[in-house]
């Protein structure tokens, strides 16, 4: 490779730092780390012991500006990353941005319109869990149209254990000011997309959901989800950062087959025929169809951020597809919108719901966010824990 | 033993024949069966053959006040489980009542206070289920106190599949005015009242449900619902009869364990101290209290119903105790009531919940309940269908 993409990324705390590692560690070989920037300079020199001479701005927009960098990660609170991937977008600086794309689908359209009018900016999510090889295939054996249709969705996500310093060690973390929301924001934005990755997305969504009820924060911590689908299909989404020793468990009912995606491991259940024709025929009123469990392949890559980051690079050089595009970020988005929207009305909402309805009653909380105190400053180590 | 206690059964269907030929097979020593009724000269016939030289009365009543029997197991549907126990009960004739305990609460209600009245006549509720090794130790350890409180309770129980054909063997099943409901009244009683036994009962219920979702009937074969209790913890039960290989998956999070109950194993992850000691002290922002997965040493004893039978003989003879008192099976008949409330109303509805309005709601819909067509009957072996 003649010449390195130059990257930049905004916001070096936890993720942004990461980001710089892998790069800096050679792992993702089309790029240099040529600046960073972030409001805290100690956080700029923990990225110049990473990543060596590289320029440090404590004004983001400054280091657009440069002429420094080609390409840019956001890795800065949620409220911000529509704000900056568009002022990406607007100086043709390639952009990646962190999950959620943004706290509300307003701000989400917002900058997908940016990108719909910038289409030779390359455009990235970091939805670094669509690099596993077990989602892949679920997807591809779901989407395939071999097992019919879906009948029922069910996601035990609550392996999301904070216990109360990761909340405390951030004055923006959990707060309907900072963040927007909790583990809906924070957390599981990862499985939102997944489960619409692979599933589509419901119709119907109906939500219960304790706020602090874990943990000393304003936000929730505790969800609760019934959806439906258009045809019919239902769906639980479970989620939480309370339970010590959660789990991670995927089950997806179909026509044809049974899938489960349980601690790195794809089961597959595999009818002899769909359910609805065996039930026709059925003369034992006991009786069930047969069924085999599938040998699953599994092509073990899983090559998580450096796999976005990487497949970015392709895109950016080569035209190579993206993990996720930019623009797919809208429909986690809408998901966790639709989660808060049913809890705060108390009802069912259905998809498409009134979103300048969710920005007023999202503001109302914002205003009423209370300044953390006690907050304990720390960059942790994240390996493992997204 | 000198004497046996001379049994009666009413309805020879399913189960009745089951239990029938439990006895006349010697498994449950105590009884002899001596007596049976049914409105079907056929199923009588085929009682005969099984348990010899019977009385059979197509009239249950008489049968009760032959003097023939002791004791009587009620088979029945549904809607006259409490009508033929209070019988039993007014003649002083021990009775073993087939769930649920009824349909309605109301009539539950009556059929415990006349149990009151009769304390000498031994009233047992057929929930096989409670013997089965794997629920009690369940139950033992979240009783215990050991692991602190209930956090988070998830019953996917959608191993009750039934084919079309289950539905057209008899007239009455999956109608309003035969069954008052169809699987949380049939297939899922025993689950409803284990949830409640193993983790007490819930303050609040709300309920998405679907009617004939599977089958060509009127009455619920799909439901999901999310449960508050008292303590603030919450849970989620999910029962079908439409999933052809469904899943029975019972997970139990608490302040000081996890819990899983999944293909008859036990899965108990201790943790080393209870997750909210373990948050207040954390220092790392991603850490988690340690855990160890226990060796559960389970009895091994799973009866089923030979144990409740002989138990209930026990009792009659020698007071030892029941497997489940008869004045139990309110609980599971209450939280299947606030199921169907809630669909009903569209909303949450609070236990202890209006139970009036219950039954005008129930009885608008047996009113409305269609005769079916096309009914094939048959009486089918039962075995691992309970």
């Amino acid at each position: 490779m003649d010449k390195k993409i130059r990257l930049g990324v905004i916001g070096v705390g936890n993720m942004g730092t990461s980001h710089v590692r892998h790069v800096a560690d050679g792992r993702c070989p089309a790029f240099e780390v040529t600046a960073v920037a972030d409001l805290k300079p100690e956080r700029l020199e923990a990225a110049k012991e990473l990543a060596g001479e590289i320029a440090t701005f404590t004004d983001a927009i400054e280091m657009l500006d440069s002429g420094l960098i080609d390409a840019c990660i956001v890795a800065v609170p949620h409220y911000d990353h529509a704000k900056y991937a568009i002022e990406c977008m607007k100086r043709k600086i390639h952009v990646m941005c962190e999950k959620p794309a943004g706290v509300y689908t307003k701000q989400v359209r917002e900058m997908n319109a940016v990108s719909e009018a910038n289409p030779d900016v390359v455009f990235g999510m970091m939805f670094n869990q669509r690099t596993n090889c077990l989602y892949r295939k679920m997807r591809e054996l779901v989407q395939s149209g071999k097992y019919g249709q879906i009948r029922r969705t069910n996601w035990l996500i609550t392996s999301w254990y904070r216990p109360q310093f990761y909340y405390d060690s951030g004055d923006w973390r959990a707060t309907w000011a900072g963040e927007g929301g909790g583990v809906l924001l924070n957390q599981s934005p990862h499985q939102l997309d997944l489960w619409q990755w692979i599933c589509g997305m419901p119709k119907k969504v109906h939500t219960h959901m304790q706020y602090g009820h874990w943990h000393d924060i304003e936000v929730e911590d505790d969800v609760t989800t019934y959806v439906e689908y258009e045809n019919g299909a239902t769906g639980v989404f479970i989620t939480s950062t309370g339970d010590s020793h959660g789990t991670n468990r995927f089950e997806i009912q179909m026509d044809g087959a049974k899938l489960i995606a349980e601690d790195e491991k794809l089961t597959v259940l595999e009818f002899d025929e769909f359910e609805q024709e065996f039930s026709k025929k059925a003369t034992n009123a006991f009786g069930s169809v047969g069924a085999k469990e599938l040998e699953v392949e599994l092509d073990g890559e899983n090559p998580q951020h450096i796999g976005v980051v990487n497949a970015w690079g392709g895109a950016i050089l080569d035209g190579t597809p993206l993990v996720a595009d930019g623009k797919e970020g809208i429909k986690g988005v809408t998901l966790s919108n639709a989660m808060h929207l049913s809890h705060w009305l108390g009802k069912e909402v259905e998809i498409p719901f009134d979103e300048d309805l969710f920005y007023d009653e999202l503001m109302k909380r914002v205003a009423g966010s209370k300044k953390k105190e006690n907050v304990r400053e720390a960059v942790s180590d994240t390996s493992g824990s997204y």
